[in-house]
């Protein structure tokens, strides 16, 4: 029966959050801000939820460094449910519907010619681990296995399994930009330990950052849209964060009319998914949940708060971040009785996926039982690929850290 | 700066909760059943979130006694994301896929025939609200307008707006059953006020109970799905339950082929809003946000500590609910200076809209004023139609109830 002081979790999400937010956001629940309303309580219209809202906005828009303007080069930052997962979705019908309405345009509205270039569209999937594989199949449940390439299959260069990212240069992406509805990749896999070393190139590309979202810069400018689910390094599970760049949006970029998709056999997603809807409603199209979108607030405010002068913000993060895994792959790397799953280049400096001699079950099962007596919980790796998996969100200190170190230089002099 | 004892809040949702469940939360947060770690923090996948799902599922069943089987009599119960909006889409794509699986199956997979069926299939609406309205909106744009077909527009039968619902001998509903994909209606119309006495008829009916859900007996086999988001009755924003027949569930009826409705130009809808898969993951597809499951449970085991011996477990909060109701309409029924929007034949139990003076701006601002004056909040009626609304959900007391009408008796006497 621990105290929350004597447990240290390291589990891949939902993942930890500070406890001084945790500790507000027990006094918010029966009261927020002296109005006598919990937060939970409050209309998602009222002023002040409004101020959360906005609140939460400007952090990610600093962390970020996330162009904020009306025009073409502005994005947008909404707030969704559904998690990552309902973006893969999202992400597929949003995409193609543009891609339709400029070809559509494109061809005078002239319907045979237009269902001859939509043979053409391409959906570009980078497939480097279990969540971009996920998006992939869903790409092709949607819009049809005929419309989604595969750029890389990791497993193709890794003896079938995922760990590594092929050079750029074995990528097949589609021949012709213009018929590149997106280019999709995920920036860290959580089940593999597998992250980009920085963006890949891709016509209309977007990306899966719900595992390494606020641990280091993003190129934003580089994307068309970025998503992720909170409940890793930003908040709890609920909300679902979407950075979209105007370009892609009304008015600059129209939408297909539902009629034709439907003509071309195109999907339709739900409106509680379609981010020209959330933008227009600055995500109040339906009830937000705003005790989510307030804890991210809070956990936002905590890094810019600490991060002093840095350009952008989330560099003061971005480097301890960098530090608390260098730590803990040193560790690794210092012993014969660990060996790090994924490939050196392409390491996760999130999720640290290791085995212990070998993939020895009573090892592992020594290791995490060890593990777990000391209070450093949520080790187990992914009931996928089993072994190890380290998380190393931003709540996790580097105390705790420095505690599993400790713990893994004495459990490999113990068992060498 | 009221304290919480000094406030009565009577939002339409999010609405308030039970302060007791609230304060538990509190300390939920920040440690979770001893185990050291928050209840947002703890994985969906754990021991605990499994016991959290379970005794939340368990406590819907017992208090609308929803029949638990295996086999074609027995109910899932879901919980989704993306609120009561989500499930406007959700029902809509599910309903026609199985119903166009049923018909490749009557055909022989025969496609020029099964094209011909489609031309057939309608999707009912009864349009008695604002929301209602919303749900056969987004059916037309997912399946075309050709397909809906609206059985009753309240607003033909009450001079263009809201407020009534006509007799059934007015509907115009699908002539054949089998041609009847869904029959949709909301069974409490918070914008408008209106509730349905007791659930209408139709082929594969479908409800939205987003706002009365667990505040009466409901008759569940009578449904094919039953569905509501839970920030009114039921806990936070964040979770939308549904309650969904086997008999339209795998393996009873299959669902169709994604590349048989892309061929026929009907809509697939997301992944996260497809009840089959998340029924058979338990809800557990991706990532629940099990803090709301938790909050969900506490609240229905408070209803049940309190039911006592009554059949069905809802029916003590029933009575109460009633008697809120009729103390209020009783209080308006009994000035001139009020008067209820909707007819008296379908006036909502759980939000109450009326007028003052006629609808006189000045005294409606005046009674708004007056109330918030005495900690009474909330009561400003929807923004689309004015007015004053007074919603009447579980959490809302009887000691607030009484001092409303107090301050009611005590404005009509002074505004006479």
């Amino acid at each position: 029966m621990p105290a929350r002081e004597e447990v240290h979790y390291f589990g891949a999400g939902p993942a930890p959050l500070p406890t001084s937010v945790l500790e507000e956001a027990s006094k918010t629940l029966l009261n927020y801000n002296n109005s006598g309303i919990g937060i939970t309580e409050i209309s998602h219209r009222s002023p002040e939820a409004n101020a959360i809202l906005a609140h939460t906005q400007s952090g990610l828009r600093q962390l970020l460094d996330i162009p904020e303007s009306d025009g073409p080069d502005g994005y947008q930052i909404l707030f969704l449910q559904g998690g990552g997962s309902g973006e893969f979705s999202a992400v597929v019908y949003h995409m193609i519907s543009i891609w339709v309405a400029a070809k559509a345009k494109e061809v005078g509205n002239d319907e045979e010619k237009l269902r001859e270039e939509v043979k053409k569209m391409k959906l570009d999937y980078l497939v480097t681990g279990s969540w971009s594989l996920k998006a992939s199949q869903e790409a092709a449940r949607l819009a049809g296995p005929e419309h989604v390439n595969i750029v890389t299959d990791s497993r193709k260069h890794n003896d079938g399994k995922f760990g590594k990212i092929a050079s750029p240069d074995t990528y097949t992406p589609t021949a012709s930009a213009a018929d590149t509805a997106l280019t999709y990749y995920c920036d860290n896999e959580t089940v593999d330990g597998v992250e980009f070393p920085s963006a890949p190139n891709g016509a209309n590309l977007v990306a899966d950052m719900s595992s390494n979202f606020l641990s280091r810069a993003v190129d934003v400018r580089k994307h068309a849209a970025i998503f992720g689910g909170a409940q890793k390094n930003i908040g709890t599970t609920g909300i679902t964060i979407a950075i979209i760049s105007n370009k892609i949006l009304p008015p600059n970029t129209p939408m297909a009319d539902p009629a034709i998709m439907r003509k071309l056999g195109l999907p339709i997603g739900p409106v509680v998914l379609d981010w020209p809807t959330i933008a227009k409603n600055n995500s109040l199209y339906n009830t937000l949940p705003i005790f989510d979108v307030w804890i991210a607030g809070q956990v936002m405010q905590k890094l810019i708060d600490n991060s002093k002068n840095a350009s952008p913000r989330i560099a003061t993060q971005q480097a301890e971040s960098d530090q608390k895994a260098a730590a803990l792959y040193a560790e690794l790397d210092g012993s014969d009785v660990y060996h790090v799953v994924p490939d050196k280049s392409v390491r996760s400096r999130m999720n640290l996926c290791f085995r212990i001699k070998g993939g020895d079950a009573d090892a592992e099962k020594a290791f995490l039982k060890g593990a777990e007596s000391k209070g450093l919980l949520g080790l187990k790796g992914h009931r996928s690929v089993g072994g190890i998996r380290c998380s190393n969100y931003n709540a996790v200190p580097v105390a705790a850290v420095e505690k599993l170190t400790k713990y893994m230089r004495e459990f490999a002099q113990a068992n060498n």
